[in-house]
């Protein structure tokens, strides 16, 4: 018998409940390996750490804030599309701490290391970046609930996933913060209510079900791939 | 010579700046007679004097509550739309204190003037709310950002004319409250926003104009025939 645990992939557990049977695990159960990996990638072994290199972690954000003003974008079309005033109001107050927090993040980040406003304002998108900001402007054109929230779910799910990785925080800030935007209730009740609501809404139509899976698919395999650019 | 002072029309300044030659000078010039009918209406006068009917009241405040669900898909529709970042965040923040200012006083007045949610929740749209609302449908679904704001800049602009009636607030609550929601500073200079962005973003294409002045001229009227319904 091979003595396979050094080998064997690191996997993470999700404080993120969903129905067993449901569409979310189904999504979630078919990109468990890509999921995974990008949960385990170099960049967020480094993040813990404290030592990604300077220059990958500006080429990280100066890409990572070119979603910005297209997140803002699919936050406001779930306000004007979600199908309870509850949805909306949420997403509306979603809006107002975005704005707060993570825009203040990418703001004080960029100045600590060294990124003037000409370059992260300007910054031309990388493959990754590109095709992700397409799928965003495919799901605001789309105006559908349920093609709006997938690309939010597996944002937030994604991110919220590695953010809890039960290690203790870096001492550099830049890393420490961005590792505290992606943890804590707040963020695990907002991503829970992205994946309660997506669950809720998911279509029983099978061509509306096989077009947000292949969606759902292709933005896990994007999500890992922005991670590795960093490093190119 | 026949002594017109007492037939003439009352008129009210605004505290917005325009342009003098501009899109928005033009249609204001072009609805200026219901524009006044409304700032000088009986339920604004009766507003002011803390003397409205209690049903009137009623009836109003139900009807006006028929538009809060779609007035957050408009700000929505603003957010995923509009063309620059800093107005998308302006939108977001007006998201924000929307939820905490305007449902609040909904939820109080309705409570003061003996309304249960299972009246304003399921009430029928009068013909005027219901001209309206397919208004702010069509705008949230021409995914346009002049011809989502120009339904914002009547409602809002028209509002703030009449909240800033230069009289002293009445004593009772439900009314001071709603004209308190309608003046100030933070709504005058949201109104001022709203108002330089249609300004600025006005389209050149004479069918572009033509159709939303059309939109323009359609909304004031109806806002006038909104208050006049409340007493029917």
């Amino acid at each position: 018998m091979i003595e396979q645990r050094s080998n064997a992939p690191r996997r993470f557990d999700t404080t993120i409940s969903i129905e067993p049977n449901g569409a979310l695990a189904d999504l979630r159960a078919g990109t468990e390996d890509n999921w995974n990996a990008a949960i385990c990638h170099r960049f967020v072994d480094e993040l813990f750490a404290g030592t990604i290199d300077p220059a990958v972690m500006r080429t990280y954000l100066i890409q990572d804030y070119q979603f910005f003003e297209s997140f803002l974008s699919l936050l406001g079309s779930c306000v004007a599309h979600a199908d309870r005033l509850e949805a909306k109001l949420r997403f509306g107050r979603r809006l107002g701490l975005l704005e707060a927090d993570e825009d203040r993040y990418f703001i004080t980040a960029f100045a600590d290391v060294g990124v003037p406003g000409s370059v992260y304002m300007r910054a031309r998108p990388n493959p990754a970046t590109s095709e992700l900001l397409t799928e965003m402007t495919r799901a605001v054109d789309s105006a559908s609930y349920p093609d709006l929230l997938i690309v939010l779910v597996v944002a937030e799910w994604l991110y919220l996933d590695w953010g809890e990785r039960d290690e203790p925080l870096p001492k550099d800030l830049v890393h420490a913060r961005w590792i505290e935007l992606h943890r804590g209730e707040d963020f695990r009740r907002w991503t829970q209510f992205l994946v309660d609501e997506l669950e809720r809404v998911f279509p029983d139509c099978a061509a509306a079900r096989a077009r947000l899976r292949s969606t759902w698919e292709r933005i896990v395999a994007l999500e890992l791939e922005f991670f590795s650019l960093a490093y190119l």
